[in-house]
């Protein structure tokens, strides 16, 4: 990609931007940031803070625990980089990311991603500035950034010339509608236990065929709502 | 928790070391860790390479893209720091985390995470060593460790006296089995947008109803896997 400008653009809006690239800095996607398949600019949001104390948050309306970062600030953030870039907060109470979104992003020129700490942010912000809040699951972080760091490492590798063996990418859990069938390398026995024998027979027909029977058994097992929603997937749209 | 060992004990087993404690050094997580409120120490896989080229993965038996990371290093790795702790490994395949696990496991000695990378691991290693498999939302990561560090933050905030307002845990998104109402504050009005009139009544019971109903509009809305759930929670157990 030498030469060219950067592909996905990634801003991140954070109180902390130290934190980045953290681990996004290191391995595939560290490479493929000095590579310049893409590129991460963070937003310290105090920035952006007018008053003398540098003040990013305020108590809640109605009362309540904890602290509520402030509308007009974090506009103020936002509309210093906004363009056509999507634009996602990162929440518990968003719509839970998928594979199928993260590709879809991966395939944009990028995301500016608004981290929040405290209680949350301003209601108003998110209405006025058209954030799509996304969740990475059903647990709480201490942060957006965390979770930013998720969705950036899940779009990264997705990006093109990221990924060393484009097949990789197709057959993972998720993409198939199933979870992945289990996989075993070398050595054929290992503290007694050993590959099952298909996997050795060189039969291509039959492995296939007992990889898709184990990725279908894990996925009723382990995630029936995947499950249920597979032969769907299977099916042509009427 | 000066004069103290460390309260919860995270040993991460991954090939990129480098990537911690990243995020979970800075602000609240990083205080905790300055704190001893928990310890953190990374294993490099790759130390337990016993041949001359490090190897730490081969080429799947039966065929196929990718790598998997070899059941003899990745044992020697793991025994080498096993006790009671609970051991983790990061992956897609997994049950997806909870806020109600990342509380048990909060309230625990510590966690052993297994990163993963290429296309996993070799499915005896899970087996024999009993790896709990855990998967923090249905998309691709390009490793374990950004999980890992997902996981790490959720626990982190839960531990005694690292969160400075321990009802701030409570009111929060999933604790209740609903996501969480609309927050905002001062000001009262920004960009033509003003806090709704109830909020800045001083009726702490029309607050309070006010907010479950949103809460419950918010959940219907957007997670009607969670809405499902909910009348459950509330019943008592017959």
């Amino acid at each position: 990609m030498s030469g060219q400008d950067a592909g996905f653009r990634a801003t991140v809006l954070t109180l902390y931007p130290e934190m980045f690239p953290g681990p996004l800095g290191v391995s595939l996607a560290g490479k493929a940031l000095a590579d310049k398949a893409w590129s991460l600019e963070t937003v310290q949001i105090r920035d952006f803070a007018t008053d003398k104390h540098h003040m990013v948050d305020d108590t809640p309306a109605g009362g309540g625990a904890g602290m509520v970062m402030k509308a007009d600030v974090l506009a103020r953030a936002v509309d210093a980089v906004a363009d056509e870039r999507p634009r996602l907060f990162m929440s518990p109470r968003g719509k839970p990311l998928s594979q199928e979104r993260v590709r879809e992003l991966a395939a944009g020129p990028g995301a500016i991603i608004l981290c929040g700490r405290f209680e949350g942010v301003d209601e108003r912000l998110i209405e006025a500035r058209g954030f799509e809040e996304v969740s990475i699951g059903d647990y709480i972080l201490s942060g957006g950034e965390t979770a930013a760091i998720v969705v950036l490492d899940a779009i990264v590798r997705l990006l093109p010339g990221v990924m060393g063996n484009a097949q990789s990418g197709e057959t993972e859990s998720f993409e198939t509608g199933l979870l992945e069938h289990p996989q075993y390398t070398k050595p054929q026995e290992w503290e007694g236990r050993r590959i099952p024998d298909v996997l050795l027979s060189g039969n291509h027909g039959a492995i296939e065929k007992w990889r898709k029977a184990e990725a279908e058994k894990l996925t009723r097992e382990r995630r029936p709502d995947l499950w249920d929603l597979y032969p769907q997937m299977k099916k042509p749209h009427k």
